[in-house]
């Protein structure tokens, strides 16, 4: 039967969420528990991959398995094994043509930063620190030239193999709360690197070293070079996948 | 010259802030610090004590200095040296007769508590975990009745030789932001162990094994044993220490 997995994991200790050589990744660790829970080998296959650094709320990943453990009680078992930094927050059975990947129509990411004179000591791990003083009022204006359906080739890392960089985003906002600011996207795909870029020209928005109405052109150009910096791993997390309502 | 210093810490890895013998204890860490940056042998005083695990968003202390450093940037000489889960967020220069501890006059703690099936990955050093679901308008009403000036010995671990336990909770207030119960405290002092006993016992109206009415007779009993359990260390802040405004 094919099992839909619903994962948290701070990504601080992990070089991310695939497999690679030489490197721990979450979805490794996630096999290995499921061998020791179950004694069945499997090949999860995850809705979006993140990289080192990386955090999920919400990252989704599915699986075929085999066992005697009822699908909805899998994420106890898994949870038993796991290290605390990664929890299954949620297990069910799905149809077996639902795909992670292929059937979520969108994902929510969140950008945090947080914004003082010196760097956070409790959410060290979570956000991206910005000394200079951010204006979210030009920050939330630049936003708005990158909601909607654009080609997004120039907030993808150079070098990238993806020929079609149309992507849609159907929110993009910017919140202050206190010291941290919230960037908080959904959208039909991103490209690689594609919210750490849009984060990163967002923060040079919100210094003044940009107005919000050149976030037009940066997108027009489809220029990797015309956005700016690439923004720390550790501020980004996948906080949600979306799919048809019945497999929620 | 006397200096305050303003200071975050996630507790997790000491064993509290208050120096003690064969544990490392954040003032320690502090004081460590100071010698590092200025060359000076210095003993900070602390606005209040946090046990080992519990965190601080806005600890305060004082120490008399005599350093070429200007106070206001202290801070930044400190951050240099200090480790990642201990950040000074603001040092300044303060009159000769200020108190970190006496001449507070309020303080703000936060409970976290993670009311899901599972345990949070992310944010498990920051919150306790209650699987139980938990009705956060009982544990509403059930504040009403520590609001105020009582004796709260009910709420204070035994053998503490406190005597005059009288206190005022100026605000008291429990709210639910999804799978997160924040429980946020001003009062004008509090005693030992006394903010993590109101959440034990707040969790257990939460979990409807005591009515929110039952509150007033655990006050009014000045038992220990009518309250509930002490909730862990980890779901417990220090926000903020409250002073005149001129030397806030």
């Amino acid at each position: 039967m094919r099992v839909k997995l619903k994962i948290e994991y701070e990504g601080t200790q992990y070089a991310g969420w695939q497999v690679q050589q030489n490197a721990l990744s979450v979805q490794e660790v996630l096999e290995h528990a499921v061998f020791q829970a179950t004694g069945q080998r499997v090949r999860l296959t995850g809705a979006g991959r993140t990289d080192a650094g990386v955090h999920a709320y919400g990252q989704c990943a599915h699986m075929d398995i085999e066992t005697s453990i009822p699908p909805e009680k899998l994420s106890y078992a898994l949870n038993l094994v796991l290290p605390e930094d990664i929890r299954v927050r949620d297990s069910r059975r799905v149809p077996d043509d639902f795909h992670a990947r292929k059937s979520a129509y969108a994902k929510q990411y969140r950008y945090c930063i947080y914004n003082a004179p010196h760097a956070a000591a409790i959410d060290r791990h979570t956000c991206a620190h910005v000394r200079q003083p951010l204006c979210e009022q030009s920050m939330r204006a630049a936003a708005a030239y990158l909601r909607g359906r654009h080609d997004f080739a120039a907030f993808q890392s150079a070098g990238s193999p993806i020929k079609d960089t149309v992507r849609k985003i159907y929110t993009l906002e910017v919140r202050r709360v206190d010291d941290f600011i919230y960037i908080d996207v959904v959208g039909n795909g991103f490209l690689y690197n594609m919210v750490r870029i849009l984060a990163g020209t967002l923060i040079e928005v919100g210094k003044g070293l940009r107005t919000p109405a050149s976030i037009a052109q940066v997108v027009q150009s489809r220029d990797r070079a015309q956005a700016g910096a690439t923004a720390p791993a550790k501020g980004l997390a996948l906080m949600e996948v979306f799919y048809e309502q019945h497999i929620q």
